[in-house]
């Protein structure tokens, strides 16, 4: 029993993904693995950080996360275990598991060295396979942690970009694209309904306009913008039946300004 | 136990897909679930239904299929559960149900509105997670229909585009394209045997002829095209080891006529 | 129980690989289904073979693979299931199982005949679902591998390209670029170990030299070539946080030089 979700950078064309949970069934065979995503861009780490907190608290409790974005694999870099009040999180020690960890907060943390639990002989470039998903399988059946290594007190850790804020500016920024080209911002759904609370407001992004604040895609007309709160509890600026990311050619980190009128 | 087959133009580069299968697992943790697709381009409902029409025959009875392709998602357009004949259907009531649904036959239809069965607070933009993926969990734990919300007797209803007869022509047109470049077109494998029974045929697709009907790609030489019963049951435009669409430069809608000569 | 371990070049955009997945549920409820991977490009046979040889071994003994590259479907090739020291490979008579199935050790070959396991009708072009999958599911349940046809002798094979070697010169080539741009080569871990023992060595790769041979991606700065021993154990062409592949413009079949100075 027990849930493993999967989060990596390795794309679905090569066999990797599917050798980390050929691993997974060979140790735990009746372990449910979920894919979050595994077309995370090659080593971006802030992108897998970001996808992961998006995603964890819709999970059974005690659900593993195995995260491989590991630009770093084979050098210096932490394999570690993190426990957090209702979840593990597994993944090298550069970010990318701490903006999910954190919140969940953290009970215990492990350096990954007991080679007891490791595939032989370890590659020097797939700790995914011989790391990484042995240990979350054998979390699953139970082994605890303080068998897997040493505890750890410091964790390496990324932030969601700050707001920068004035009496009259609010400005923030595009973090995430999605598929639909719906661009996530930095600005919390209570942020931003503060800030605009009994003002009129402008909002602008790459010199265009949003007029609309609206409470579903169909706020506006086909093909027209608008801002919303996203599922993620951060606002987006969307088109409706179109992509924001072309209609303003906006990218990761192009700003977007909530001017009070 | 039970399978849920999810169908979605989420893509798989965000956390959608796997955030819904969280829900799901967090609720019904023995369920099976299977993905059908969630390549659909972004809100292409016909290219939905017809994928769901070719698989849902396949799937264990009492299969529910979540399908999520939601344009108008948090407007009017309502989110519907359909029992058929084997089956469960759940997604917005924007046709994209319809084809399979009115195949296999339905014997009730429901109005998705207790919000018991709802994750809080549900988000405007994301039901998959919020009011689809549990409301289909519920279902394979023996949640009545009735207890989701009220009967609806009328369904937003697609076709697959009408044939153009006549005693010497058939016109047909491609209504699908796959990976591989063969194009699926609208006329039935019945219907075609039927209309070129005891007749010479010319087959006609943007100017150019095909002169096989095969029962095999290896009816002509690589490279060449054929007509041949796809495993959808249309008769298919490809070419052997090669691609339809790129020799013929068609598109979905491009005309294909079968003429008695 | 059990797993059934697929592998096509189906893609994920339609609904081929849920369909079969469909299949194997219908039959088998309680199997696990994973993915190797569905993206190997059209027809590439020799692709596929290498990928299932890199894999299989870290599944669960008994696996059932299932590899569907077939562009004879429906043709004179045979399907047929291969029972090898530890596991099952069930596919078309087109080499793309024989790289695998020879290293673990054959020890019976069937031809797939007996229509009892077969979906009807068979379609002429999606054996996938009428043939492979089915019968995989059927052998997850303990069907015994005569019941599914005679007994094969031959078995077209496959062969990871030789290398050319003299006492000065190892000549290689890719032979599998993956998503990161790895290239990955004909020479083996070992093999280049004792070629390269107490000779000083010269790495050539499209008129361009690579000049570190090491133990982690990080033995170079940041977007700097190495040589290193891969995951699979044959040695790669790597760039540390970048594509070998495009730093070298090198594609499958581009020869790589090893020569003692």
């Amino acid at each position: 029993m027990g849930t493993i979700a999967l989060l990596t950078d390795f794309g679905l064309q090569d066999h990797y993904v599917g050798t980390m949970k050929g691993v997974v069934v060979s140790i735990a065979p009746s372990v449910s693995i979920v894919d979050i995503t595994h077309a995370i861009p090659p080593h971006a780490i802030f992108q897998a950080a970001f996808t992961l907190k998006s995603a964890y608290r819709y999970f059974p409790r005690n659900t593993v996360f195995v995260v491989v974005i590991d630009p770093g694999v084979g050098s210096m870099r932490k394999p570690v275990i993190i426990r957090t009040a209702h979840y593990f999180f597994i993944g090298p020690d550069n970010g990318v598991l701490s903006l999910a960890a954190y919140e969940d907060g953290i009970t215990d943390m492990r350096h990954i060295q007991n080679t007891v639990f490791f595939l032989k002989p370890v590659s020097h470039t797939f700790h995914g396979r011989d790391v990484f998903a042995p240990a979350a399988a054998h979390i699953t059946k139970g082994t605890p942690l303080r068998r897997f290594g040493e505890k750890i007190n410091v964790l390496k850790r990324l932030a969601i970009p700050r707001l920068v804020k004035s009496n009259n500016v609010l400005k923030g920024k595009v973090i995430y694209t999605d598929r639909f080209g719906n661009l996530i911002t930095n600005i919390k759904g209570d942020d931003f309904q503060k800030f605009t609370k009994n003002k009129k407001i402008a909002l602008c992004i790459k010199g265009k306009k949003i007029s609309v604040v609206g409470d579903s895609y169909q706020s506006v007309a086909d093909g027209k913008p608008l801002m919303i709160k996203g599922s993620s509890g951060f606002m987006e600026v969307s088109v409706n039946k179109g992509s924001a990311k072309n209609y303003f050619k906006a990218v990761n980190n192009t700003p977007l300004i909530v001017a009070a009128r």
